[in-house]
């Protein structure tokens, strides 16, 4: 199944969809609650994503939204691609390095990234697979930890690199507003796999910058899972970022940010494309 | 204005209330969503806090819990005491140190932390001032920025220091289940005032450990928000963590951490105590 959060053209509602081709199959609608999240919600209450749904319209009806829009956290790993490891002349942890994201960090699809501090200097992509939690996952056991995964999405991990070089934590280096661009659809695990062999290609204004397998991860999935199970209880609409693969801006020889009126797409097999214009303040 | 959140022991709902005296008059009731918060949702949607209120109770017929459940960000300052950072031998800092905390570690008052994962090392306290912003804040002016505020409560910045120490981000040191209790109550600004005369101390099974003031944080209220809201959007309910005073387990000599079965207790003037008991699996 590939599930999508969006917005009704003729009614402005939000609603959370199935995509069928060119259709999309109302499956919920989002409440007006102050942290409302129709995704968090259904899946919370385990209505049947698979289920006829309520209405039928056609895509081109809709935008699609940032697939979660108030995760309980996103969580992410750090140095998890041995390439990308080496490019920062760090070496592999024996153990997953992980941070967090706020939500307020989160862009919509075809959104824009508004850097709004002209100190936040050296901004970067980083082009991920991002995992979406679909049952509550606590001291969970690698060989079951995808039992507990609803489906996979793309994110971009926008950084500041000069504030993640000389602030010792990095919420504002990572979760800084409009550092979290996700979407444009989950792809449920079922029709997904383990996403252990997905391609994920990262162009800025139509050049190849990273061109990464998710075969290469040093922690699998299910690993980051287990491990970060152990500390934090995973719920329902919690997003993991897995690690990006090399080709950040930062490594190149000179390093090359992000500008003004950039287009950053990022694209995984079987997934589809998060595209994201850069406007900095 | 004195306000709480608190369960019901007739009804088993959960309320928001205002304190008078013996007395909780009943202003809100949290709502079945998901991520319900009746604090976040009552400041969201400006309900009048000094209003009449649907019911009065005995505060003896309710168990108070932490004053805020999802929040959207827990945003907390490290290094905010001359004092603490000088026991750590570290410099105090030229801008805010910030970091962030789970929603999913807070602790209701008289609550139990519940250290999960025996790896987890060195549990200690830190005893802090909480600020609840009760107003949107983005890139407020310093002069401004407590107009922002609704009230001050209480946390425990729980720290496994062994974490602290070897992780480059603090996601389980300071994030894990359990690490945050807070409360037990939102004192309003108006009532408390600009908070920065306030004595704070920390007691573990009655001996005092920390013994603080609010008049020595290196960067004030006012400017911990002004200078966190040119990054994130601080939202209605959001809670942001002051610093802790000198006297952590940690900077003894010898080290001394918290062990199975400590009662830990955070006192601030004017607030009330926060008590926690300690459980190590």
């Amino acid at each position: 199944m590939r599930l999508a959060r969006a917005r009704m053209h003729d009614t402005n509602h939000v609603v959370l969809v199935r995509l069928e081709g060119d259709d999309a199959v109302v499956l919920a609608e989002e409440s007006a609650h102050v942290a409302a999240d129709v995704l968090r919600e259904a899946v919370h209450s385990g209505i049947d994503l698979a289920g006829r749904g309520a209405t039928r319209v056609a895509i081109d009806d809709l935008t699609l939204l940032a697939p979660v829009r108030h995760p309980g956290r996103i969580l992410c790993a750090a140095l998890n691609y041995g390439t990308h490891a080496a490019e920062t002349g760090r070496r592999a942890p024996s153990e997953p390095t992980l941070f967090a994201k706020f939500s307020g960090s989160l862009v919509d699809p075809h959104g824009t990234v508004v850097v709004r501090d002209a100190d936040l200097a050296g901004i970067d992509y980083e082009g991920e697979l991002a995992v979406v939690i679909g049952r509550r996952a606590r001291d969970v056991d690698e060989r079951d930890a995808l039992s507990h995964v609803l489906g996979y999405t793309i994110a971009n991990d926008i950084s500041a690199r000069a504030q993640q070089r000389a602030d010792r934590q990095w919420w504002r280096a990572k979760g800084s507003d409009g550092f979290c661009p996700l979407g444009p659809v989950i792809v449920t695990a079922d029709e997904l796999g383990d996403a252990s062999g997905l391609t994920i290609r990262t162009t800025v204004n139509g050049t190849l910058r990273q061109d990464g397998m998710t075969t290469d991860l040093i922690f699998s999935v299910p690993s980051l899972l287990a491990f970060a199970s152990r500390f934090v209880t995973l719920e329902p609409g919690d997003v993991l970022l897995t690690g990006t693969p090399s080709g950040v801006g930062v490594a190149m020889d000179p390093p090359c940010f992000l500008e003004h009126g950039d287009q950053v797409e990022v694209a995984v097999d079987g997934i589809g494309r998060l595209r994201s214009t850069i406007e900095l303040r």
